[in-house]
């Protein structure tokens, strides 16, 4: 997916507020703008927004000193999503359908998402999530898939929301696949780490853990490690979780299942779906 | 009042609403984003938006080539008010106290601003103005400034909102009072110009219909006519109709009343009130 020019406000509102996440000096924030504005006076966008959202919040850490502004905010959903954890579990296991239940809760983690915004209800989420019908939803092919795979690759998304992920990382395992759970290189957004991954336990459900080997907030194919690249072109049944990742890789062919909530008109108007949508859909 | 860094976002908005209403060319779009980023890439912050507002509709107007980008806009609110307007100077002219149900109508029709945003619902507004509480009310100290004030002069703000400001204007009038109503020198977003003040009728009811003598969404003294800064030194009362005008005004001494809703998050915050709060202070 390209990048709109409507994306092009919403990066400054992003930059903004994670300057003013780190610091309190407004001359830093102003800086920042400044040099993000630099940036979009002479810009190609016909990359997807991921790459361009990358190259933003590089200078917010370059300019604010901070190499990972949302370090804080990540701990405290990581935590938060914990704690919500066992509760869900349960309500999980208990239902008729865990597969189906647990990619509705993965979508409830999907709100956790400081790209988009500062403010969301999780528990207000996740109550939606039990019940709301999906906008599009591929599961008997998903099904399919997954019946034949033998090894899952999973991309996921955010800090927190990867506590969500395993619970449908857990439900597939417990059908005799390997999940492979994939996060970001580094620090960009409230993107999920290795160290958030692990923070989540999420190595305690997926047979393996990796890295994109890139600092975009999504995966963004030609700025990933040749092995991770190797990883996502050999396997068998991708789940790509989160709206950035969609619009990292909307064009890609492959065995890809896109499971993410709608969260911007952008992305809305170029799925022809509405904000709040629940998607999961076979790309 | 000086120009936030979260006004930054609201510009790009704003000159990608304006690109689009006259050209279908997404290239002309994203030269006009692209210049916009220039503007911003080494910008001086301590003006009030309005100023910068207008460099950056300047933008809009020259690399679109229309001069006056919301003319049809401009016009479609002007004859919709026009409709609405008998109904209203009858509930007006009914009430018991039109002095103040005519503040009311004037706030209602503050909503057609399409700096900030392109869509309002004008008639909720209108049922919302009759009963509302105002955020703040110096009613008193306006009724004490009227009663020894020969000439009011009445800073006018956006076409269509000319009609409800007749309202106020006729009410005014009928005490025996001259009322001078300004509009901007130029068309700029879709505030009245003179053209716009004539087609709403306000010269029927205004003594007199000047012009600020510049072409920024608001009065900024420092941009204005040396006619204008005459008119407004000297004013004895003076009404400063909508949120722009408030942004210019605000540091201003004089026996200036702001008269206007909160549309806006940044302004909300700066005079601590709430988005949607109604307003008539006393500068």
């Amino acid at each position: 997916m390209k990048t709109c020019l409507d994306c092009i406000s919403c990066f400054f509102r992003q930059a903004l507020e994670a300057s003013r996440m780190v610091s309190d000096d407004e001359n830093v924030h102003k800086d920042v703008l400044q040099e993000v504005a630099k940036e979009f006076s002479d810009i190609c966008l016909d990359e997807p927004p991921p790459s361009i959202s990358r190259r933003v919040h590089k200078i917010v850490r370059d300019l604010t000193g901070n190499p990972d502004p949302y370090k804080e905010v990540k701990r405290k959903y990581n935590q938060m999503a914990l704690g919500l954890y066992p509760q869900l579990r349960e309500s999980v296991l208990a239902s008729d359908d865990p597969l189906l239940v647990s990619i509705r809760m993965a979508i409830a983690g999907n709100i956790i998402d400081f790209g988009v915004g500062n403010s969301f209800d999780v528990e207000k989420e996740i109550e939606e999530a039990f019940h709301k019908e999906f906008a599009t939803l591929d599961y008997s092919e998903f099904c399919d898939f997954l019946e034949k795979a033998k090894e899952v690759l999973y991309l996921g998304d955010n800090a927190g929301e990867v506590v969500f992920d395993r619970l449908l990382v857990e439900v597939i395992e417990s059908m005799g696949k390997r999940v492979v759970y994939a996060v970001r290189g580094a620090p960009i957004i409230n993107d999920a780490t290795m160290d958030d991954a692990k923070e989540c336990g999420i190595h305690e459900n997926a047979t393996e853990l990796i890295s994109t080997g890139s600092d975009a907030p999504a995966t963004v194919l030609e700025l990933c490690s040749p092995d991770f690249i190797d990883r996502f072109k050999s396997a068998k049944m991708i789940i790509s979780k989160g709206q950035g990742n969609f619009e990292a890789l909307s064009n890609e062919k492959g065995p890809i299942f896109f499971l993410f909530k709608v969260k911007c008109p952008v992305v809305a108007e170029d799925i022809n779906h509405k904000v709040g949508d629940m998607v999961l859909s076979r790309g």
